[in-house]
Formats: structure tokens, sequence, C-alpha cells
């Protein structure tokens, strides 16, 4: 089966068979693995040893978007949300509970937020101290300019929280460029092309010292995560982590690096769009997005306007063919929405094209005319 | 490397194995197994089918106690604590974090609380809506009266929280017989013999909807994992969750049943745990407890008094002869913790106990006399 979802991705063997063995996290031998892969990951962030940590946590996305939350905006404090796809819509849900006032700044999930937008409204609100964006969409597709609303949140002397889960190690960023930022959080299972299960903040390591006390959960306190990795040198995860998916976490990490890092990641990820959304268009099929606003990470693409179609039944049709894609959609509108990400290449994606023809036609519902 | 740790435990191959596959978790191909593993997680703590619901969080331990602290205990309510080992204290702090009062329980850390003592406290103070307890705790090994406290909570008019993450399976356990319970935490882990990732609740269906709203915390939400779990008649996990971690639960579930569920391996762990209790004592070292409170999960012995044993350096020296015990204690003296958990049979004892007498004979400590 050919995984084209926005996450968990499809794995290479190697990184899979990586999976099937007994490790005691907390075991000396382990503790070098450990350090090695934070190591990795706060370069990739653009991190500096001694200014910024790597912090991982064990558990989902929102997870460690939570804890990011927590951490740095204190409660009954105002975080900016932009507010363009279903996970901003989450960010918003889990500030809102956790006692955090959201300031939602309404964005068309068609494209990107603006710096002038959100300069503007901090601008109006003193009382703002933070910014929270999702550099990635997987509803629609888009992705917003995180430099660009990160030197705007920098000049009004804000901080930020970056939602990249499913654009880290695929599209550019950069911490020492972006001293604005708190955190920067994603997840094993997306770009990496891990298998999930441990999400990862980077943090400027002043800021999540000066922050501790404000979370309100020990479980997801990022400053006590810091000290626990600290201790004893190596330092050891805090509480029993899913740890083979931090042992093939690493195994991805060799192979990420091996193709030539997130240059080439985002390079393959891009061809995969282009293909796709091409390829969808030639199938008589509507993109959701113009091709200028279409990221690397997902396409997602309008449901056929026939009766006789439904998003469960193609999916499941388009399965027999060994293609699967996800069944649920995220726009206000029904759409279909086709991964990018993953051990995918070209012909991955021709191989699916091909799968996707032939199950419309055996629906009954290709639109041949607009091809 | 034999593991003999408290978890996360040595597992068989083919439990392992299970793990080196990509799945998609809202995939309809996965949906009945997930709700299969559901099920007889529910079966297996008594629970009924309509009346009692598996909720399943990815993650520590920690994060599924933190998640029925925050459910069932309101935000300023008061939570009577069992203190009788170093679990106890974890949720002393994962409930003032979140803003729980805690009332602690002194109890000495070499034997279980008595229902009396619980019906005292609860008697003085009405205002004690919940009582916390750990079943088992892996720093010293004492398991504690869950049923009989359980009895002094319900005649009380309480409700009770028990924390059986290395308890389930192992120890009866039967919601049926003990209505008073709110939740009953437990991992992937540990007595079933998984892979950790993977938490779960098993809790009375009335009362998690009626706590809706409790929790400040979208992600430790049980009610709203309730209504996930419900959604699409079969349910989806909510969010992305260590999948790999879930299926290999579901084979490891398969060869608990295939054993003789729980009180097969709470003879399996009983043995081992003799073996290991009557073998350091043949090797001259003293167990932390009796016989008499001594539980079947982990046995913690005396560090020798020589100034030449380091816990580290045994450990270390231990696991070149093929044997892994925890390198760290959690009790107020020096002491060692050998777990007795996993897929570990009394062969592997018998492997283990020569293996510890060679590694102190070779550091030149072994207390030859006392044998």
């Amino acid at each position: 089966m050919l995984l084209l979802i926005p996450g968990p991705v499809q794995t290479r063997p190697e990184v899979r068979a990586a999976m099937a063995v007994d490790i005691a996290p907390w075991d000396r031998g382990f503790m070098p693995e450990y350090a090695g892969i934070r190591e990795k990951v706060r370069d990739l962030a653009g991190g500096i040893a001694g200014q910024h940590a790597c912090l991982p946590l064990q558990g989902a996305g929102h997870f460690i978007t939570e804890a990011a939350i927590r951490t740095f905006v204190p409660a009954g404090a105002k975080l900016l949300l932009v507010m363009n796809g279903t996970y901003a819509d989450r960010m918003a849900r889990l500030a809102r509970e956790a006692g955090r006032v959201v300031v939602p700044l309404a964005v068309p999930d068609h494209r990107s937020v603006t710096p002038a937008e959100v300069a503007e409204v901090l601008a109006a609100d003193p009382a703002i101290g933070h910014v929270g964006i999702v550099y990635s969409e997987t509803g629609s597709g888009i992705v917003n300019d995180v430099p660009g609303v990160g030197a705007a949140v920098r000049t009004a002397g804000r901080r930020m929280i970056v939602d990249a889960v499913s654009a880290f190690g695929a599209l550019p960023f950069d911490l020492k460029a972006q001293p604005e930022v708190d955190a920067v959080v994603f997840t094993s299972n997306k770009c990496i092309e891990g298998l999930p299960g441990i999400g990862f903040a980077v943090c400027p390591i002043d800021r999540v010292t000066a922050c501790a006390g404000n979370a309100g959960s020990w479980s997801f306190d990022l400053a006590d995560i810091y000290a626990t990795a600290l201790r004893a040198g190596w330092g050891s995860f805090r509480f029993t982590p899913p740890v083979q998916a931090l042992h093939a976490f690493g195994k991805a990490l060799e192979f990420f690096q091996a193709e030539g890092g997130q240059p080439a990641r985002h390079a393959r990820y891009r061809e995969n769009a282009r293909l796709l959304h091409e390829g969808v268009r030639a199938l008589g099929l509507k993109p959701y997005l113009d091709w200028d606003h279409q990221g690397p990470i997902i396409v997602t693409v309008h449901q056929p306007a026939d009766p006789r179609f439904t998003l469960m039944e193609f999916v499941e049709a388009l399965k027999t063919r060994g293609v699967l894609i996800s069944n649920f959609y995220n726009t206000p509108v029904p759409t279909m929405r086709i991964g990018c990400i993953g051990d995918i290449h070209a012909e991955d994606i021709r191989f699916a094209l091909r799968a996707i023809a032939e199950t419309l036609d055996g629906m009954g519902i290709r639109q041949r005319d607009a091809a």
C-alpha cells in the first residue's frame, strides 16, 4: 500500500525495521543516541549549541503544541493566532482550554497571512505577547510566510510560536535568523519520515528557563523537560517515551541527511506536488489552491461534483488499487487530500495518478471532457 | 540482553516484529482492530459494554494519570493521595501543578495503606471528593490494597482513581466490584507486555460524560476522548498516536489471553519474584521488603554495604553478562531494582541470579558469608 497522506507518512523499510527492538530509554547505552538526535534536530532548526535546546515530548503534535503554548504564554495572557486552516483552529482550542486568551486573526484558507496583517493587530493591542502560526496547513495545503510574519513580530517586540508539524525538514527554517521565536514544534512522523510518537520543540534556552512555572501542567512543562534533558550530562527522556519511535527517528535522520537535508527533501516534495497538481487537472479535477499558493506538503483537490461520488467510497476503491489517501477533509467545501510527503517519489505519484484515474473510471465519474 | 526492569519490559519477538509496519490510524481497515483492543481492555478491567469505556491516550503513564486527575477532580478540589512511594509523589506533583489540592496521607513505603487509615482521613474532611492510589509501587515493590481501600472509599461516598500502571494485567482488578472507581489507568508496556507509547483509562461512561469541561486541557480531556472514540460507530484515535505501539499491543493481548490471562500472568510474575527474593538472599543480599509485603512486579534489594559498590558500575558490569536491571532507585536508602515482569520466565531469573553472583564476584564484593 502506497500511503499518500499528510502523516503518519510512508517510511523506508529500514526505518520501520528499526522499530522492532526492546530499548530501556534510561540505559547508558541509549543516552548518546538520544543526545545525538537532540543535537541534530537543534542544528536542523538553525539552533546553536548552548543557546538553543531540542526538547522532546512523547505523544501527538497537539501535545507538543499545547506544551509550547502553556510554557511560553502565561495563563490569562493573550495569544494572536493566524486563523487560516484546521490546525490553527486546533491551536486555538488547545490555548483556550488551557486558559490562554486567543485573539483570532481571520485569513482566507487559500493564502498565507501577510506580515502587514499581523503587524496591524499587534500595533492595535499591546497586550498581545505572542503570535501563533501554522507553517503548513494540511487542510488546504497552503504555506504561511513564517519568516515574513516573524519579522513583523520581531519589529513589534513580541514573541512567536511556530507549529511546523507538517513543515519541519521540508520548508526552510532558521532559529538564528528568527530570534523572536520561542518555540518551533514538529513531530517524528512527517517530513523527517519517521514513525509517530515523539514531538519536538526547539527553543532558546534563556526563554525556556525564564518561563519555568507557567505551564500549569507537569506533563506539558517544557522548562521541566529542559531541566531533565540537562541532568547527568547527556540527559534522559522524561517519563517513558515510545522509544522505538525515537530510535527509528534517528535512523530516519540518517537518510534525511544522506538525501541532502532540507533543500533536497523540499525539492522532492515540491516535485511530487507539481506532478499531482498537474496530474489531477489532467484528469479533469480541480485543485483547491492555485499553483501560486500551493505548498509542497499536500495537494487538496475538489471532490468531483457528481452525486455518485462519496469520499469514503472513493478512498476504499482506491485502496484496492494500492493507494491510500486521506478519508476526511478540513476545508469548508468537500475536498480530498493527497499527501506529497514521506518516502514518496515521482514514480509513486505517477502510479497514484493512474490508480486515481482508474478508480474514477470504475465509479463511472471521470470527467474526461475536462482532460 | 535480558531486560529485568519495571518497564518498558522485555517483549516477545512476535510483539516487537509487529512494530515494523506503516499504519494510517484513521484508515477503515485499522478501526476494527482499534475497537477490538478497546473492548478487550474494558473486559480485562471488569468493565461492562455500554457502562464502561476504554479511553486510550498517546504518551507516558504520567500523561494518562494527569488526564484522569484533570477529568475527574475539578480544579481547586481536594484529592487524598496515599503516599507510600515514588509514583504517589509523582501523582501529587501532577495534581498540584494542574491546580488540584492534594491531601497527602503518609504511609511507610514498605507496606500497603490500610482501609481504616483512608477511612479516618475521609471522615475528618468531607471536602475530599477523590482518593488516588498507586496499585503497585515500583520503587519499593509493595502492592496497595486497592479492593480494601476502595470499599472504604465507597462507604464514605467518595470516588477513586487507581494508578495501575505497573499492575494492570497481573494484579486482579474488577470495575464491576468497585463502582467507586472513576478511572483505572495503565500503559501498553508493562504487564500486558507491549511496547511503550499508549496509556489507557477504563472509566464508567456516566462519570466521564458528567465530567466534561473539568480538564482544563484539550489534550488531557478524557471526556473528549470518549466523544471521539464514539464517533462514526467504531471511532478513531484522537490525534495521531504511536500507532505501531497500539498494533503491537493488540498482538501482546493475544499472547496474554493465550497464556491464561491475568491469573496466569500473576502466577508467572509471582514465581519470578519468589525466585529473585530467595535468590538474592542466597547471595547474601537483603531484599528491601519482607516476603509478606513483596509484590510480584519488582524486587528491590539493598545495595551491598561495601564502599567499592556503585549502582551504575554494577549495572554496567551486569550488562556485559547479558542482564539489564534498573540503574536508579526510588527508596530513601540505596537499593537496586530488579523487574519480574515482561516476557521473563523462571530460567531467565536463574540466569540473572548467576550473572548477578558473577558480577559481584568480579567486583570483589560478594558477601559469601551471608550465603
